[in-house]
């Protein structure tokens, strides 16, 4: 049975610390399913929400789409999924199903998405709702604690490299060594590359080598970067804050390669055509994959023992854990644990 | 026998029009061709050497990157060329022959690129040397006038469209009625997708549409870009001067879609990155295309008789050409002939 009162922290205003909230979440529809959290990553996206930078907040808002848990009740028509399933809930929970985007496994072009904490309760909660093909199956060799961050910052990483076709001999560069980069780090890594961690200093090194990276490039008052012109075939950002210079990524870039921007969001990017036509290079977006794109990324997680580095908290240290996120310190994705 | 005395025209010094100039050209190289010119077309590029826009121009500047003619003089390594042979001339014309890009067909991305018209005298002349990997087949079918703009303006169309995947199923645009998009329009109609022409004002209409637009914006002083919003997989930007809006040209792609700037490359493209990532929007440049990407183009030419509309001149009166490409009011491109 689907329940009746849900229990959730919430910022009942913009920039408001999270308090415990229920809801009544009404009948489950056909094609939902109810998913009891087990854990729940934060992301910047949540901290996002939570102070409505993007505008488009409801409050209450219930943050939380990095969920893991299991399947506690299954709407009437829902095929392929049963009860007690783990599953994973990412950013985007449900799409019209019907059009192009969707019937070819790109759900997440479909202009009718729909996301986990827009005008929805996401996963600061004992449950979760979710439109069935956006409840993702966890490999069981994946921990749940571990699998949690991968349902946003996971699959943001590894789709880029998958649809813009990052090749074995590839030489490729991350940008932030935090929550998206250790994981990106680890991914070109295991696909092959020859990948390069690029960071505001040098204080990351060690650990960005321990995530893969063969060299490390630091920006802040350095030439680093500028004599890396030319170096690399794949520059995935995923840095935060609105330092990154991307006319010195794009000449950083080979001919005929891509910059891929996951993050920063707000940032605007002010580039020469002439640097893009001369070589053919590429400025192109990057973000949370469609379902099959995010079962492909825990697939290949698990199969290659890619983990997040995690702070642990209890999901009643709610606030704590997000005064973390938001600090910038954590090192490298925090999780919550019901 | 190479020629000794090589009749030209050239521009003594930036801005300058052109007079009649003669060279001798040395030892025809081992790995050179030497190519008596019966066609040459004007590119905007020779107008943005002859005044030194792009600051590498080197004086006397002979211009003319697209020449049809007959191979005159083989060097002595040369294989595969005969005597006689029609060939053509573009933007390229040498590499180093050795590098990954020389090897892989991708001759454009060679750091040792060289140009026909930079320290290099080009086609407004009798004869031009190339490197002979540079000197193109011209197919039967194709006559000599229309080839000549093929080899410059041909190619930075069409080869994007190679290199970017154009499907036929694809929502298509070209932006730009000139040089360049008037064979935009046709190469993307011949690829069996549905294209439209963006242009300042509704005056090209009809011969939009006789080169295969199907629909025409106009983007002075309406709001008929805006409401195209999420309407085409694939822009071409060929367009001139720097009215382009780039942020609603992002906004007119579809989820995946990609804008492709050819042209011009002075202008400064400002995006936000939101709107890149939000629905994986990619800016990409387009260029000239390497030798086996010019050959293609000039196949798929001849094949689906596809021509240049042409303004043609006696290459005596090449300076009466050059202000009328000057002027942007040529229709819709300019062939030079001996």
């Amino acid at each position: 049975m689907p329940e009746s009162i849900i229990h959730a922290y919430a910022a009942l205003a913009a920039k408001a610390p999270l308090q415990p909230f229920t809801y009544n979440p009404g009948p489950l529809g056909a094609h939902e399913v109810e998913v009891k959290v087990t854990h729940c990553g934060i992301c910047h996206s949540d901290i996002a929400m939570i102070d409505n930078d993007w505008q488009f907040s409801t409050y209450p808002l219930v943050p939380g789409h990095e969920a893991i848990g299991l399947i506690s009740a299954l709407g009437s028509d829902v095929q392929g999924l049963q009860l007690g399933q783990r599953v994973g809930v990412g950013w985007q929970n449900g799409s019209c199903g019907v059009c192009e985007y969707c019937r070819g496994g790109q759900e997440a072009f479909c202009a009718k998405e729909t996301a986990t904490i827009a005008g929805h309760f996401g996963g600061f909660a004992s449950h979760v709702r979710v439109q069935a093909p956006f409840a993702i199956a966890i490999p069981d060799g994946l921990d749940s604690a571990d699998a949690a961050p991968l349902q946003c910052a996971g699959t943001t990483v590894f789709t880029p490299m998958l649809h813009y076709g990052v090749k074995p001999n590839w030489k490729t560069a991350v940008v932030g060594i935090g929550g998206l980069g250790h994981l990106a780090l680890q991914y070109l890594a295991h696909l092959g590359t020859d990948v390069t961690a690029i960071s505001s200093t040098h204080n990351k090194d060690a650990e960005a080598r321990s995530f893969g990276a063969t060299r490390v490039i630091a920006t802040q008052g350095t030439d680093e970067l500028k004599k890396a012109a030319n170096s690399f075939d794949f520059i995935l950002s995923t840095a935060s804050g609105t330092g990154v210079d991307f006319p010195l990524l794009l000449e950083a870039l080979r001919p005929g390669g891509t910059l891929c921007v996951t993050a920063p969001p707000e940032a605007t990017i002010s580039l020469s055509a002439m640097a893009l036509l001369a070589k053919e290079k590429r400025v192109v977006g990057g973000r949370t994959g469609s379902p099959t794109d995010t079962a492909k990324m825990l697939e290949f997680t698990a199969r290659h023992g890619i983990k997040p580095k995690l702070n642990r908290f209890k999901m009643a240290d709610v606030n704590a854990a997000v005064d973390l996120v938001r600090s910038g310190k954590a090192r490298y994705r925090v999780v919550l644990e019901t």
